[in-house]
């Protein structure tokens, strides 16, 4: 795999534009020449083969290819983590991991006892982690990071089709019972170290959320949320890109 | 759940000891007072409810009651993760993950491209990992770390009965058929960054291990252990112990 880097604007005329951290990334760190070969990615699904033609300050045209497209696979549905946000690095190495093993989503639950906020600055700085995680793993699509809110609401907003577990100590096993094999979405429910308060457990009750439990032991926020990912994406990955 | 801390000497005549780090974390971090209540487990499947009892000198002395016994999962096999150690934080990272997730062993692999090596301190900073993450998580039984070795070594020590797994760009998706249910063992094999040679694929290929692709990313080496774990353990965890 080339090196890859984030594009915000498509190609026009088959020439493309690196700016800001992306050009330094290419120039300063990786010493790129005019002539060297790159990958380009939108963060949408396409793809880019491509050269360095300018060099500039802070800015870099590259002469862009062919877009390859991802490929959904079939049996592909949406994938959303809804997870009270842990702090400091483990939420660093949550994004990361969630964006390496293909979620779709992650929503910041506000919940009663969470510890993290979900401030702008910290989502950018999700959104950052998703695009180095995307540039290094070969992923095309940007896993999106949503606006945070609280339990009620996120509930309110899930579509028809969708199904919705929520990890909780002494709940079901997550197996084919708790994933239906109809629903046209997965939504899991991370709740914070100290957990779902009873108030938010009967309101996940009401709206039909299943309670799952992810084993014996007391997992930490990321830890849930990663186990959850690599199981539910599992067999609903896209496939990689065709030209 | 109270706080736990390790012993390496099952309590004799109800009499249980804390020395070293643990003793202190009990006095000097927590600052515990005769007559706090704590729970003690031995890292082989035993947990103790103990109340403080003398407090000296980097040694605490407690009363021990009856001990509560890990009881197995029916359905558990052990699970093995033989994995090309990352580096630094990541490993440290990843033991942890892999402890809280309930996977057996975890033996650091050998192999051509691999960037961290299974020295002694390495293993014993991994074993005191594990330590931690089993105070954290509840788990009573340590995840056991094994002594570094090649990929060839590993594959020859293989008892009858284990499915061996090999994570691999291009392999099958990890279902059903890639774990029979009359495995009496798994064993999955992570490679480094720079993935497995030729010569070790050919050797892993003779042994009869089945490679397996994660999705279309491509995974750090702690994502893909970490994903492995969370998906073969899954159904053979130990319940929580039992008096």
């Amino acid at each position: 795999m080339s090196e890859r880097f984030f594009i915000t604007t498509q190609p026009a005329e088959d020439r493309a534009v690196l700016e800001g951290d992306e050009a330094r990334h290419l120039t300063r760190v990786l010493r790129a020449k005019v002539g060297d070969t790159v990958s380009l990615f939108d963060g949408r699904g396409r793809e880019w083969p491509a050269r360095v033609a300018a060099i500039g300050r802070d800015r870099v045209e590259l002469d862009a290819g062919e877009p390859a497209i991802d490929q959904l696979h079939p049996a592909a549905i949406p994938v959303t983590l809804a997870v009270a946000l842990p702090k400091g690095d483990r939420q660093k190495w949550m994004v990361e991991k969630l964006t390496e093993l293909g979620a779709t989503r992650l929503i910041p639950l506000e919940t009663t006892r969470g510890v993290a906020e979900a401030t702008a600055s910290a989502q950018a700085r999700l959104e950052r982690g998703v695009i180095e995680a995307c540039k290094q793993c070969g992923r095309n699509t940007l896993m999106e990071i949503a606006a945070g809110r609280p339990l009620d609401r996120l509930l309110a907003e899930v579509p028809a089709g969708a199904c919705v577990v929520i990890a909780h100590p002494g709940g079901r096993p997550l197996d084919a019972a708790t994933m239906p094999p109809t629903a046209t979405a997965m939504i899991a429910l991370v709740g914070p170290e100290g957990g779902f308060t009873d108030e938010e457990l009967c309101i996940a009750d009401r709206a039909g959320a299943i309670r799952i439990s992810l084993g014996p032991h007391i997992l930490r926020v990321e830890t849930a949320a990663i186990a959850l990912a690599a199981r539910l994406v599992s067999s609903r990955l896209s496939t990689p890109p065709v030209g």
